[in-house]
């Protein structure tokens, strides 16, 4: 046996620069964790005349990926590059190599998961990636080990940081969409394009991950049904205030018996009471129900340098102790389930919609009427009227509907005389807690 | 090698019944998990016959440890006997007879963990207990995986379900503690002599298993500082909330680099933006530091027939994966730092502090100047007049100060003539958050 666990490293970016902080200032503690020192030997980067200016001879840099993907001495290869491509090929090769992997690289994971794992199986690799969903927080490792005897019937998630800060922002300083976006973008919270953040794509990518931990099975991102905040204003958070709830970008799968397994990221109002109501501005949060844990949820920071180092050291730790252990392998089968996903039109859950409408009488009663026709019943109608602009707004909440019936109900109202538009729709979560 | 990985299970009470209910419903998941099935085979428990009535004869009962503890086909014996004795001495014999064990029992693993530890290691056991603190909430297991190459700096936690539910209750409807009391009695929150729960010592045993495993080393009993929620009013939590605080029972373990570890239980105020101060009810919660995470916290039910069985399967589920790949004892020698205490006088946080006070002239200055010369500054002081009574309050918080120097304070205060008494010392934990 080796007197280390060699690690090779593919990108020495933000968390990359981490993984090396965490592994040099935590070794003695590490070593001790693993039995054996742990060490990374070799950096894959374009940058390598500043990073020998940083670090020195520390680490072997190179730009040529061949010098860590072939060193017969690397054991475990931590991919950091982030994009598809080249990371899904260099991440194939290592396997090809008998090279366990570390990665926090979702789009990959999204998007050639299912490629990616029989790969690892068949060259027994372990192949890990704590860090690509909401970053420190450790939720990979507690489904796949802490409540590995539970049936997993659903999880939702505050899995996108920009966003989070985003609506936590306008619902404290009462500001709109626009407003906030631009501040985000100045302090760096969102980029410069930020469709995937507020589109809910990167949310996406996540509850694909999540979800196919959780209900043993493989999905991706065609599964999943996406709405981002963009037509959230400020007046939608103060109504859901008013009404007892909070304004969160959910990523959502569920586990229904009868239609299977629904997966949407949305906009999404949930009681003030909820623990994720409270989950502000940078923190992530991931909620958790289970047919004999009941709930739990997993807060932390979601991003950044060392909080995201932590979770992929943390893989690293546990390959190494795998490999100490000649176990390799032993937490690997876990998508063992045929994948049934639930038709879009048969989600179902309580919807709050925002309309203008004519100020005329018998307004409210025509409203009411297309909603009954459709079957859909209201709990909450809230008719405000603004003098000065001489504007009527109604705003409801239905109790659970089918999302069939309620884009039937949707499309009636548009053509009703009395409705000028209809501003907003958010999906309510209401699921009973303990 | 055997068919099955087969259980005994000590015990088949609350979270026993649990637990066999988890392990048939979702058994073939759990084989799928493991790779091989995982039954339970003989129950130690003294109600025999009702028993065999209500469970006919799926497993074999007996009122014999004899028959479980000594039975060669049993793997993993389950011990959810619950208080100090038997339950160690069945362990200690399990492990002599090379079964491994898991154990919700924080008793035995507060007071004899550092003589079962290395009887487990000895005879290459696996020894596990995710349910021993916070029942259902994933907890032992990240900071032993997930979080394996952070420093830990320091651990808060909520873990105490009946003070939780009553200083809740207290808050919400501002009841007084004896009312409470009474009504979570009534209700089965609280025991009838709740001595244990209320006067902390229950968080204490908590504390010393999640410091030990946070810190890697081996705490006991005697080294926690208690001190129960008893004196806490209803106008102490007034005060806390008027101040942007709320009152928890925290269970507290700091690493201070230069002091060393300090443990202690005591009722706490914590801003109420911080993610513990929304945790209500029979909800528990485990706040984390460490140096590469930053911050994270696991929320949970503490307690319960299904969420604790959810734990106590995991550890099951751990076990058999180790049995299936030979790596028994992979995560074993996790306490390998020498324990340094920090001395309670020199553990140091803001404190607030509530006087019955005459309503002279120069009172407050008297007792400001008390403050001063203990090298005491405050950063809040509220004096309340009630006309009624004719009685006056003055609640003062003051900046972070030493044990010492409070108890010094303290000891002036008292012996002031202004001050007729002092009615409740609440510490305050500020430490910033992201």
């Amino acid at each position: 046996m080796k007197d280390f666990v060699n690690v090779g490293l593919l990108g020495a970016g933000t968390v990359g620069g981490g993984v090396l902080k965490v592994l040099e200032k935590n070794a003695e503690k590490i070593a001790k964790e693993v039995g054996k020192p742990v060490r990374i030997t070799k950096v894959l980067d374009r940058h390598v005349d500043r990073l020998k200016q940083e670090y020195g001879d520390k680490y072997i840099f190179t730009d040529n990926a061949d010098e860590v993907l072939e060193d017969k001495d690397i054991d475990i290869i931590v991919e950091l590059l982030g994009r598809e491509h080249p990371a899904k090929e260099f991440i194939a090769r290592a396997f090809a190599n008998g090279k366990h992997v570390v990665t926090a690289n979702k789009d990959v994971l999204a998007k050639f998961g299912a490629e990616l794992f029989p790969l690892a199986h068949e060259h027994n690799c372990d192949f890990m990636f704590e860090a690509s969903v909401c970053g420190g927080i450790p939720i990979i490792g507690p489904l796949k080990t802490s409540m590995a005897a539970n049936q997993i019937t659903s999880i939702m998630g505050i899995v996108n940081g920009t966003t989070n800060y985003m609506l936590s922002k306008m619902a404290n300083e009462h500001l709109d969409y626009d407003e906030v976006l631009k501040e985000a973008q100045a302090k760096g919270y969102a980029e410069s394009d930020p469709t995937a953040d507020v589109g809910g794509l990167d949310a996406a990518r996540k509850i694909v991950i999540l979800a196919s931990i959780a209900f043993n099975t493989r999905f991706n991102l065609d599964d999943v049904q996406v709405e981002g905040i963009e037509s959230i204003e400020a007046c939608d958070i103060k109504y859901a205030t008013d009404l007892g709830y909070a304004v969160k970008l959910l990523a959502i799968a569920k586990n229904d018996p009868e239609n299977g397994v629904s997966l949407r990221v949305n906009p999404t109002m949930i009681p003030l009471s909820h623990p994720l109501a409270g989950v502000n501005g940078v923190y992530n949060a991931v909620f958790v129900n289970g047919d004999a844990i009941g709930e739990a949820m997993f807060l932390g920071l979601g991003a950044g340098r060392l909080p995201t180092a932590s979770s992929v050291c943390g893989d690293i730790i546990d390959i190494a102790r795998n490999m100490q252990h000649q176990s390799t392998g032993r937490i690997s089968c876990t998508c063992f389930e045929e994948k049934r996903l639930c038709p879009p039109d048969k989600m179902s859950a309580p919807a709050y919609i925002r309309l203008q409408v004519a100020d005329k009488p018998g307004a409210l009663a025509a409203i009411a009427a297309a909603f009954g026709a459709q079957n859909v019943s209201l709990r909450n109608v809230v008719q405000t009227n603004d003098v000065k602009s001489n504007k009527t707004e109604i705003v409801v909440i239905t109790h659970s509907v089918s999302e069939a019936n309620l884009q039937m109900a949707l499309q009636i109202l548009r053509v009703l005389p009395v409705v000028e538009a209809i501003s907003c729709v958010i999906r309510v979560e209401d699921s009973h807690l303990a």
